[in-house]
């Protein structure tokens, strides 16, 4: 691999993504993309005791899913890197703690499916194994107790405001394949622009996405009609058309070519989701589920998938702190 | 960079710990190892107004004084992994927002400053770039706020509870350098032995010290001997003695190199420290303040750094659930 540009790096033998597992919530099943994900559950408990638990089931199977799927023995995946968003990662560390496979937990709030694609192929092309897990999880009832306000209460929720995305995405990178390839990432750097509104995430993010993108094609000299799709994570439909009028006056027209998967994920009009998909599962599972389908099928050959965090706590909110976003891009291509 | 055994990665050429940095707050001040960090602080706060804002700044200016120390442009550091025990690690993506290097969050546990020590290493020998910032930190009275009770209550601490470190580590790495040198890392897997006592930490991770310790011996072929020194992160006196033993039932004798951060940060008769320090800073701040310069010294020629993790949280403590952990070792040589 060689480091191109300020903060990309292209892989000299990319890595494939061999095979990808999804399993969402209710809600998710009654979107759109219903039919891509490998299971629906009827509720968000999933015969557990509670939504923690539920969360840790889900990303649990979603890997086993995935394991067998890819018919490599669980003993020869070298690494798993995988997080969520529950405090302390407990999902990950809960769900995968029978996993016996050496474990990296990862932080990158909504953005950790796409950081666990970058550290896993950078740790495959640089020869520290053969296979690498990467996984990420979120459940809409555990995040909206922990960040906002327990369920319980009712509260109103405003347009701005996304659903976090019940489910789990996983995927197995190998060093050696015959595609889909992860060609280049561009990991990014914190942005923060001073946005203080917790139900307003969208906005809080789309600046780190700009800043990711613009030096993903500074880096690798494209253009954004040089891909197929260019994917971001959870902007939603507010932070969607913040991020194509900034790129706008940036010179890079993404009209035509680009969405984001919160805004795939659930229908607009039926579905009341506001300003759409959010969470950790949202990238997770639209690429698990979705993308790596089109990509298979050649129905896309070249795509940019770039997750977005919002770095923030309920604890810094209440200190009056505005809310530092995040975006990692990982180039896939046929 | 090739993978050995199990589950340990030797490099080929061995990136460098290029310089560390430290700072402590006052009970770390007040022990043994006080003359070695760069900085102590006079109390808990440091002039701001909470303790989470507190340790944002202790990350920050940690990173801020490494830097400095080394003499690398910031905008030469390809990489900054880091991580800290705050809920959605906080202290690091708000210290470090202002950075402007590609962020990785992580999260380990207490095991995060050596998680990322394998991470730099493994991107910086594989071609991704030159320089990786490898950072920590923990905050006792944000600790025992998030993870036991508020300290306003003045509960009673048992005999085998540990004490968060207030502090920061922070090392750079270096692709290229004259040691001391990152030679092997091992990196461990999730190992849970049914402990539920979350004020019984050392115990709860000494299995998973011992599964990453025999995994590093038999995949390198190394005995105890080979090392000057074998550390643990913060397995603390309880902890320490539980892996003596358990290593010893193994055939493995650690008696006379073994010890551990946690252990040698406070002093146990004059400080009350209960079974030793803990949190994310013990490992980083010990390594960084005192480990570094006895290998710059050539006191240790080589050492076995292997930090220690509770995967948990208050939440899956009040559901009845185990404490799952984690260790992550690294050889360092000269």
């Amino acid at each position: 691999m060689q480091k191109i540009g300020k903060q990309t790096v292209k892989f000299d033998t990319p890595p494939t993504i061999l095979q990808t597992a999804s399993i969402v919530g209710p809600k998710e099943a009654d979107g759109p993309l219903a039919s891509c994900f490998d299971q629906c559950l009827d509720d968000e408990f999933w015969g557990e005791k509670s939504w923690e638990k539920a969360e840790s089931k889900i990303i649990k199977e979603t890997v086993n899913m995935v394991i067998a799927k890819s018919g490599i023995p669980s003993e020869q995946i070298d690494y798993c890197f995988a997080g969520d968003l529950l405090n302390q990662c407990i999902s990950s560390s809960f769900g995968l703690r029978e996993l016996n496979i050496p474990f990296f937990g990862i932080f990158g709030a909504c953005s950790t499916f796409v950081e666990a694609l970058c550290m896993g192929s950078v740790f495959l092309e640089g020869g520290a194994g053969n296979y690498a897990l990467c996984a990420a999880s979120s459940h809409f009832c555990s995040a909206e107790k922990q960040f906002r306000f327990p369920l319980e209460l009712g509260n109103q929720r405003p347009p701005s405001s996304q659903w976090t995305v019940t489910g789990s995405g996983a995927a197995i990178v190998a060093k050696n394949g015959m595609g889909p390839y992860i060609t280049h990432i561009t990991p990014g750097k914190i942005v923060d622009m001073g946005i203080k509104d917790a139900n307003n995430m969208g906005a809080a993010m789309a600046p780190a996405a700009l800043d990711t993108l613009l030096t993903h094609f500074k880096d690798t000299g494209r253009s954004p009609s040089y891909y197929d799709a260019i994917l971001t994570g959870d902007l939603g439909y507010v932070g969607k058309e913040i991020l194509i009028e900034m790129a706008g006056t940036k010179g890079y027209n993404i009209k035509s070519n680009y969405n984001d998967c919160g805004v795939l994920i659930f229908d607009k009009e039926k579905q009341d989701t506001h300003s759409g998909g959010s969470g950790c599962a949202c990238c997770a599972t639209v690429f698990s589920g979705h993308l790596f389908k089109m990509l298979q099928q050649k129905k896309y050959k070249k795509i940019l998938l770039m997750a977005t965090g919002a770095l923030t706590n309920s604890t810094t909110a209440q200190q009056g702190e505005s809310i530092p976003g995040i975006a990692h891009a990982v180039a896939i291509e046929l």
